[in-house]
Order: C-alpha cells, then structure tokens, then sequence
C-alpha cells in the first residue's frame, strides 16, 4: 500500500495539551450535572464489560507470562491482579489487568477509530484506585474523562495513524490513562498538562502484533505508562507544554492527518464514551458482522431443516479492511483464529455463537471447523461499509440463502442489552470466580458510581487465595 | 518543513529481528576473539562515561521528582540509584538511572545518528547486572551487542525518522536495551527475537520535549522498557517475529527510509560502538563546534591581550540543524541554555569552558553573559558540515580574528584522551562522591572487565546513606 503520507509541519495548532488539561482538571463531572445519567450508565456499562474481559482472561499464558515477569521485580502488593489472588505494586497491576482485558479481544470498541479504551484507561484507573482508596464516583468520573480524551486523539489522527501502522487502542490509550490518574490525583491543571506530556512521549502498539500476545500488551504497557506519567506530573517532572501538538510533538510526529477540531468542539459538553460498544463475539470488531450473518444464517437453517453438510460455499462480501485485518484463512490456533473471518463465519453457522470458547485452540482444529472455513469464499467490496457483510449460503441442490447485516449486535446502533451484557459476563467470570461471586461481582459493578470505595469490587473479582 | 514521506510499503525486507537476535544471542564475545581490546577500551570509555553522567546528575531535581514517582510504588531493593543512597526494583533503577545519565546531555553520542546509546543500554544492564550478579565481563559484553543493535536500527532510519520528530535515544534504545538485557539472561535466539518484538512496540520520544525533564525521561523510559521486554520474553511472552520489519511492524510505522543494508552489512564484524564519542561540553553535540572554536579564539584573545568589552560582534557561520535544534536566543533558564549555540558560545569565550557548572541558572542570568550572547549574530550556511563551525569575531577596532573548527574536540576524528575522560569524570563525580571514593571508582571502572560482579563498581558509585 502506498503512504500517501506528504504534507507540511502545522505551526499553527490550537494548545490542545492545555485545553485537554484544562478539560480534565476542571470539568464538574457527573454529581455537578456534567452529564446526563444515560452517559452514565454507558460508563458503568464501559467499566462492566472491561471487569469481564479482564476477569475472564486471568488465567491465560499470557497472563502467566506476564505475572512472572512483573514478580521478578518483588512487587508490593499495592493493587489487585482481577480474576487472580495475587497483589502487584499498582503500575504492574496496571499492566497486568490492561493485558487481560484485551486478551480475548471481547472488550470494548470506540467505532469510529476501532480503539478499545477501556483497556488503557480502567486499567490504570481501578490499579491507582485501589491503592489510594478513591470512591466508585470519583472513579466513573475519571473514566468518562480519560476516555474522551484518548478517544478525540484518536478521531483527530484516525484512520491515518492507524493506517501507518499504529495500534490506536496503545498509542492514544497512554494518553487516555495518564488524563484519567491526573483527574484522580486532583492535579491542577498545570500538572495534568505535564502528565499529558509525559504521556505523550509514549505512544505504544505496532499492528504487525496482532496475533502475539503483543496485541493485549498494547492496552496493558499503556494503562502503566499513563498511570506513571500521572505519578510523575505529580511529583513535579516536566514535559512540553505542546507536546501534543507541536510540529515534532507527538501527533504530527505519529500521523500526518490531524483535524484538531476533532479535539476542541464540543470538549466538555459532547463525550466519546457514548459511542462505546461492546462485543458481543470474542474477536476484533470487523468480523461481527460476517459472525452475526452467519449466526442468521444458522437460524435459517434450522426453520428449513438444512444441515451444514448440505452448504456447499459460504459466499462473503465485506470492506477491504475486514480482509486486511482478519484474512487468515487457515489459523493454526485459538489467538490466529480471532484475525480469521474464514473462521467467524464456521462458528457462527456451527455453534450460533462465537464467545471465548469458540476460539478456543481445539475448536479452531476441528476436523469440521477446517472443512467449514474452506467453504467461506470471501471477496471484497468497498461499496459495503466496514460495518456491514453481505453473506450468501449456496447449498448442494443450488439453492440461495442471503443475509445483509448492515450494523451488527453489539453495534452503537444495535447495541446489546444490559441483560445481554450480563449473560456475556457470567460467562467470562464463572470459570474463574464462581457463579455466587459473580452475581454479588454484577450487583456492585452497576452500583459502583455509589460506591464510598472501589475495593468491595476489587474483593469480589479476586478469589481467595487457594 | 515539508515531510517528504511518500514511499510504499517494503514487503520484501529482511528478517532482520531474527537476524539480530542471532547475532546477540550467539556472538561469541571479547573472550572468544569477537572483537579487538582497542574496541573493548572503547566500551570501557563509554560505560566510564556514562556512569560519571549518571552520579554527576543524582542530586537534580529530574532525579528527585523520578525517584519521588517511583518511590510511590513502595519499590524491592534490587538495583541502586547511581549517586545516591536509594535502592529501588531494578526496572526502577534502570529508568532513574537513565535519566540521570541524559540530564546534563553530558553522555556519549553515535555521531552517524545522534544517538546516546549508553544512557537506555548501560542504565538496563548495571541495575540488571547488580540484581542478578552478573560478571563485568557479561556487562561489557552485553553492552558492546546491545548498542550495536540500536545504532544499527538507527542508521537503518537516520535522518528520516529523526527529522520526523523522534527523539531516536529514545526510539531505538528500547530495542538496545532491550537486546543487552536478552544477553545478559542468556536468552536464545528465539527468546531473544521476542524481547526485540515486545521492545519493538515502545518506540519512545519526541523532539518536542527538548528543554524539559522529558528528554533525560527517553532514555530511562527506554531502559526501563527494554529491560521489561526481556524479561518478559524470559517468561514465555510472544511478539511478531518480524516486529522490526514487517509493513506494519516499528520501522516502517515509524520511519519512510528503512536501508536495511545498515542492520546486515558486516554484522558481527564491524560494531557500531567503535564511533561512539564523549562530550567536553555540557550541552547537545551540535553545539560543541562552536563552543570549541569559540574556546579556541578566548586562547587567541588572552595571546593578543583583547579583552571581551573590545569584542563587537561574533558572527557565526553554521548548519542549519545547529539553529533548527539549539536556536535559543534568549534562554530563561540553564536547561533552555543547553538547546542555545548563543549561550554555548558565551561560555566557550568567557570561560574557556562548558561544563555543567556552566549551565547553571546563575551563569546563564549574569548580565554579562546575557550581553555576550546578543552578540553573537548566527547564520546558516549548509556548506559547512553538522560538525563544523566557522566563527569570526569582529573587534570594536574593525580586526576580525578567524577560526574554523572542522572536527571539534570529543568527535570520532578528535576523541578525547582517557585523562581527559578522568578529569570530566571527576568533575561530576567529586561533588557527589567526594575526592577518595572518586579516585577509587575510576580504577574499578577502568577494570570492569576483569570484575567478578559488578557490585564492587556499583558499591562505589553510591555513597552511604547519610
């Protein structure tokens, strides 16, 4: 692809550092009237579906790898590792929790720049929570405004940023984390513009990681390094008071596309996490229309009586960008699989879901599940939106099935439920906390804005040590 | 400026993060006849230099506010803090310690590049050397094959990704540090190839913060990244396999001119660390042409008998990179004096010298030397080299005394002397260290090599708790 990448150095950029500091270190927040409580909930609901994921997560090799690794620095036990019994100092746990999230790529989604932002920014925030005794409120707060500030970096650079190469839920998620702890520190606006630019020295996430356990590194080195920068600012370390949008700050540095305007209109009244979305299907966002259509599919089948031995092609239509992010066509394992829509598609006509457990290494090497994706024929066109698949079934006596889905489950348009994002949790934390906890875990995540400390949530997503 | 970035995407690079990872983790070593003593010496100049730069630089505030940060996570004792009684985990160490060495921008610099490899490398390895126990003979080794890997990545992307904003000390020192650490573990190539993966999505620093605390923060950043990415490899951690070169992997993302020639061409045989130089001045590289010449024209001055109130006018003649990155006209501050050739030239001509004492807030405010910089009338001339300065002064009388500095003292071609090495060190070290202590941890460093741990040289380089 080309790199239509040549343009001139901006000196003219609005202060965006300080106005995103001033945004973060003055703004009301919820209790004050900031925002309405619909945007609130869509913040418990942010911080619910993150819990989740990160919980569900804990006991992945990824997980493991990195435990050991942080423990070979004889953490203090500041700060709970989610799903586990283990305390790490909070920078660790941080990271740890960041990369659980994302592990199973079922977290959060911000459509309109694919960052994940929850990942970055919970992560930091409930570590730095935890160890300093904030409230719930305080919390919700901060993760409304962390939030809105990764994701306006991103609407500004996007999909230029991202086309280069960078892994937008890492690069603008340090920056994400690093607002949200200078909010919960109380920093004035001075020295949250100092942890902005600190934080702006950090972007994390190359794309070519997709697939390794990099991928939910991104989110986790994010959430720790945004969570030091704010310690940092705290304690008096300077950075560039323009260190966002200098002409060698870092958004002209990491995208030759910035529409400040993108960061300025609206700041403080508009809020990105109201176009939040959550995952209905444990893989990236591009496939869960193509899952979603084969999931209709399957439906049909089932009025009509046909089996799946009776498909001769699956015949898929999708954007450009769907191949180009999820176009394996044979995964070797449960983490390739989640970049195959070949496999999304066997899934969803086979098991009418495609949750953590559909991905997982034996699924994925079924003898039917591999027959299955060799009869996905995928093809592209970009008069179908990113968002959308056209999927066809051409059975053996060569009849037609066609299912269009223009916005997926889980869509901000289609969004699932407070009930379907329960029954999505329940199914990530179960294995790992039990069915009794998981229900007390539920009841205090929806009532965490009221809650006079995080840690009762914290005790509940944490057994007991065995 | 125009950023002239338009190129495709190489798809046809070579696999140069396993071509790396091989070559460090299988390098035979000095013992085994891997490289010359000559080149070994050079490694003890840069480890001598750099750790006088980190003990010179303990008691700054950059230092303070750091440790204060990091202190918040009630850190292990593992590593020290070089110049200070503080001992703290050793991913800690290595970020206080990195920043410590860059805060007087007083340490080494790969002149093909402008990197300062021993600031992200030297800082990784000695707070994980001294944790571990390693041999001084694994420290040196390690160090010599880590910084091979950064000025090799760097000259792979110098001066485009440079001149895009990167901070490139940065940028390639997590992969140094990361590659020396690999080393030290002894990780095999496979492992090794995950730590420069996992180092590869921390690309770290801008431009931008040149004058603040962040700039002596890419370095440490850089250690404390790269000493993570390997340990986290050591534990099972996965990265891309081609992380370094792939489309969308750290080089293509973060630079447009990739000569990949640089990274395989005589690998092994030809190490990068043979043109590592060593600063007499306290400020950025570019700058020491003109204090050089300006030092050389103070000795003119005294042999003619003229004082400075007969000096007019200093017209300097010099590469535009030299005004681009250190025109400050009218610096406020000792920091913003580093980044001012007006200053550099004041100081060359008042003192003959300057060194960190002449960097102070004090110096930089005394009227004289704030009279003797508008003085100095600076012009751009792009037919004298990066490394050149062509400095005429201009008398009351109308005499006009002349001096050219091609290679100014410290470059490659005019290295300074190991006494000269000595005097600089004690410079730094005496005030924090004291005289004995001084003198007893020139000798240890100079026999680094031959050292059965590294802790004696670590011992000396901290004082007692007062």
């Amino acid at each position: 692809m080309a790199r239509n990448t040549q343009v001139a150095a901006d000196h003219n950029a609005p202060p965006v550092t300080q106005l995103l500091a001033q945004f973060v270190a003055t703004h009301p927040g919820y209790l004050a009237g900031g925002w309405s409580a619909a945007l609130d909930h869509e913040a418990h609901r942010t911080f619910f579906n993150w819990l989740g994921c990160a919980v569900g997560a804990a006991q992945h090799e990824a997980a493991d790898a990195a435990l050991a690794a942080v423990q070979m620095l004889q953490p203090a036990p500041q700060a709970s590792v989610l799903g586990r019994h283990q305390k790490v100092d909070m920078a660790s746990a941080a990271l740890v929790n960041g990369i659980t999230s994302h592990t199973f790529d079922f977290d959060d989604t911000h459509l309109k720049t694919i960052i994940h932002p929850a990942g970055p920014v919970a992560s930091a925030l409930l570590a730095l929570a935890e160890h300093t005794g904030s409230s719930g409120r305080e919390l919700i707060d901060a993760l409304v405004l962390g939030i809105d500030v990764a994701c306006r970096v991103g609407n500004a650079m996007y999909p230029e940023h991202y086309d280069r190469g960078w892994h937008i839920t890492g690069s603008t998620g340090t920056l994400g984390a690093a607002a949200a702890c200078a909010r919960l520190f109380k920093l004035d606006t001075q020295k949250t513009a100092m942890a902005l630019g600190i934080a702006a020295s950090q972007p994390i996430g190359m794309r070519e990681q997709f697939g390794t356990m990099s991928k939910p590194f991104h989110p986790g080195a994010a959430a720790r390094a945004g969570l030091m920068s704010a310690l940092l600012a705290r304690h008096g370390f300077t950075a560039s008071a323009k260190a966002l949008e200098a002409p060698r700050g870092m958004m002209q540095t990491v995208s030759t596309k910035n529409d400040w305007n993108e960061i300025t209109h609206d700041l403080g009244q508009r809020f990105e996490i109201a176009f939040n979305s959550y995952k209905p299907f444990a893989c990236g966002i591009v496939v869960h229309p193509s899952i979603d259509a084969c999931v209709q599919l399957r439906a049909l089948f089932a009025q009509q009586g046909i089996t799946l031995a009776q498909v001769e092609r699956i015949e898929l239509k999708v954007h450009s960008l769907v191949l180009e992010l999820t176009g394996k066509k044979e995964p070797a394992d449960g983490l390739q699989a989640k970049f195959s829509v070949y496999h999304g598609c066997a899934a969803g006509l086979t098991f009418g879901r495609a949750a953590e457990d559909e991905f997982s290494d034996a699924v994925v090497n079924r003898a039917d599940m591999v027959a299955l994706r060799r009869k996905v024929a995928a093809t592209v066109d970009d008069s179908i939106d990113e968002a959308s698949a056209d999927v066809v079934a051409v059975l053996a006596d060569g009849r037609r099935l066609h299912v269009f889905v223009e916005h997926a489950i889980g869509s901000v348009q289609n969004p699932m439920t407070d009930t379907m994002l329960e029954a999505k949790f329940r199914g990530l934390s179960e294995p790992i906390l039990g069915a009794a906890a998981t229900s007390q875990l539920i009841k205090a995540c929806w009532a965490i804005g009221n809650a006079p400390s995080v840690k009762a949530v914290v005790g509940l997503a944490t057994p007991v040590r065995p």
